[in-house]
C-alpha cells in the first residue's frame, strides 16, 4: 500500500506515546524512525511493532560520567538508544567543531540506536567526517562458531563534502536482526548464507535463525570487523559484552567526528569528494547494471522522492500492525 | 623449501641494497617485510622481485606540509612508503601519547606500504587504538563496475589488550595485488570471483586480472568501505584518486591513533579486551572448525613459529628470483 508520509509520521507518533515517550523523546526517536523508514531501510517502524520498545519506566538522567576537552561517556540511565545516542553526537559535533576532534562513547541506554546512517549524516552535514558504532544484544557467531556472541554490530562512515554527503551505513552482520524480524513478519524467507539454526545449521527460516544465530557478512573479514565494533562498543565505552554484565540492558555506542582542517583545507577536501563521487558514478558499468550508487545514495533517492511526493510504499501487514502499535 | 630466517632476512637486505637503499632505509623496510613473509602474508618479499621497489633517484626530504598538535601532513618527497607511513604512525603515537589523539596523513611516497597490520600493530603496542588506511595504484573497480578506479584499499586496525594486541589488517578488495602476482609468479589460478579482464570477464587468469580489474571483498558492503578508504587516502591527504593527480607515484596514507583513556580506564579497557578475546576463542565452533582465529592471531602463530625454529618455509620459485634480485 501508499500512504502519505504525513499519516505514517502521525501513526508512528501516536505507536511512541502508546510506549511512553513524551514529546521532546518522540520527536527524536520519530526523526531517527522516518529516516529510515523512507530509505527502505529496515530499522524503521518495525521497531514499534509486537513488544515494540516501550519506555523504561525506570529511566532516569542521561549522565556525563567522563568528560575531557575531546571526549566524554555518557551513563544512558536507560534512555532509549536514540535519544542517548543522539546527545553522543551533538558532543561529538560540539568538541570536534572546536578543537577538530570529538569521541564520545554511552552505555546503559534500553533499545536500539535504529539506522545509525542517521547520525553519521549529521555529523557530516556539520563539515566533519562521521564514525559511529553500535552494539547490540548477541545475535550474531564469529566465523567458524555457530554461537551467538556479538550485536549486529553496524558502523556507519559520514563524509563531508560539496555535493551531498556520502553516508556508508552497514552492519557488520550479513543481514540486520531487524531484518531477520521483517521476513519472519511479512513471512518471507531469509537469503541464503546469512544464518544459521540453534544446532549450527544453515537455514533460511527467519524464526530458525531468531533462535540459532545470525551470520558476518564478508566472510572472515567482516567477522573480524564484527569484533572490532564489539570492542569499541563493549570494553571501550564500559558496557557489557558477552560474558560480562547484561547485554539485554547495557549496550554501547560510541560517535567519532574529525575535523577534515587536522589535514588539509577543509573546503578543498569537499571539492575533492564531490569529484571523487561524479567519477565513480561514470564508471564503466558492468553487463545489466544501470546506475552505479555511492554508499548512501539509493536510500537518498528513495527518501527524496517520499518527501517530494509526501507518500511512501509500505507493507500492508507492517501498517496494520503499526496501528495496532498505536492504539 | 624451508631457509633460516636469518638467511632470508640477508637476502633481503642484499635485494634492498641492489634497489638503492641505504642501511637505514633497509632497515624499515626489512621490518615491515619480514612481518609479512613470516606471518603468511602476502606483502612479503615478493614485492622485490622482477621490477622490485627500486629507490626513486629523485627521492628528497620528508617535509611536514601542514602540523597542529593533534595531527600533521608529510609530504614524502618520493620517499618509500614503508618509510613515509612508519614516521607518520611515529607522530601519530607521539601526538596521541601527548594529547590523546593523533592523525597523519601522507602523499606523494614511492610504491607500497606493505601489510598494514605492521603499523597498527605498533601503535597497539603503545596502547594505543590504532588506525590505519593505505592508498594504491588504480587496480579494483566499484560494485556494478569492471573499471579499475580505487587501490585495493586496506584497512588495519590494531587494538591493544593485557594479552595480545588484535590486529585486523584487510584489503577490501577481494584479493591483495600482490597476491595476484603471487599467483601469476607461481603459475596458480585466482580463486573464483575475486576479479574480471579487460572486458568486465569473471576470470581466474592471473595476468587478465592484471590487464582487468580486481573486484571488491563482500560486494557492495565492501565496495563502500573501499570507497570510504580512498576518501580517506586521496581527498583527505591531498594525495592524488582517480582522474585527478597521478596515482602512479602520488599514494596516500593515513594514520590515527586514539588513547582509550579519552574513554574508560585504558588498564580495565585492556583486561576487558583480553577477557573478550578469551570468549571469543571459546565460542563453540561449526563441524570441521579445529579454531576459531581472533584477527591477527593466525599470522601470530606462524610468526612465532619461523622466529622461534629460527626457520620459515618459502616458495622455491620465489626465493630463487629474490635471490635473483639480490644480485
Amino acid at each position: 500500500m501508499h500512504i502519505s508520509v504525513e499519516q505514517l509520521k502521525q501513526t508512528t507518533l501516536k505507536a511512541l506515546a502508546a510506549q511512553g515517550y513524551n514529546a521532546d523523546e518522540s520527536a527524536t526517536i520519530l526523526d531517527v524512525l522516518m529516516y529510515a523508514q523512507l530509505r527502505g531501510n529496515n530499522q524503521g517502524v518495525v521497531k514499534l511493532i509486537g513488544a515494540g520498545m516501550p519506555k523504561n519506566p525506570n529511566a532516569g538522567e542521561i549522565k556525563i560520567v567522563h568528560e575531557t576537552k575531546l571526549s566524554a561517556r555518557l551513563d544512558g540511565a536507560q534512555n532509549h538508544g536514540m535519544i542517548v545516542l543522539n546527545q553522543a553526537v551533538d558532543m561529538a559535533i560540539e568538541k570536534a567543531s572546536a578543537h577538530d576532534f570529538g569521541i564520545v562513547g554511552t552505555r546503559n541506554t534500553n533499545t536500539s540506536t535504529g539506522a545509525i546512517g542517521y547520525y553519521a549524516r549529521r555529523i557530516a552535514e556539520h563539515g566533519l567526517i562521521g564514525f559511529v558504532f553500535s552494539g547490540s544484544n548477541l545475535y550474531v557467531a564469529m566465523h567458524g562458531s555457530y554461537e551467538p556472541i556479538f550485536g549486529t554490530n553496524p558502523l556507519a562512515i559520514g563524509i563531508p563534502s560539496a555535493g551531498k554527503p556520502i553516508v556508508f551505513d552497514m552492519a557488520t552482520s550479513a543481514i540486520a536482526r531487524f531484518g531477520v524480524i521483517e521476513a519472519k513478519t511479512a513471512g518471507r524467507p531469509l537469503p541464503a548464507g546469512v544464518a544459521v539454526d540453534a544446532q549450527g545449521n544453515p537455514t533460511t527460516d527467519a524464526a530458525a535463525a531468531l533462535a540459532g544465530a545470525i551470520l558476518t557478512f564478508g566472510g572472515y573479514k567482516g567477522a573480524a570487523l564484527s569484533m572490532i565494533v564489539e570492542v569499541l562498543t563493549g570494553p571501550l565505552v564500559g558496557a557489557a559484552f558477552v560474558g560480562f554484565g547484561d547485554v539485554a540492558t547495557d549496550c554501547g555506542n560510541l560517535a567519532i567526528a574529525i575535523h577534515p582542517g587536522l589535514l588539509t583545507d577543509a573546503g578543498a577536501f569537499e571539492a575533492d569528494v564531490a569529484r571523487l563521487t561524479e567519477r565513480v558514478k561514470n564508471a564503466k558499468r558492468l553487463p545489466g547494471v544501470d546506475e552505479i550508487f555511492i554508499p548512501g545514495e539509493r536510500g537518498d533517492q528513495l527518501w527524496e522522492t517520499a518527501l517530494g511526493s509526501g507518500s511512501v510504499a509500505i507493507d500492508d501487514a507492517l501498517y496494520a500492525a503499526l496501528e495496532k502499535a498505536a492504539g
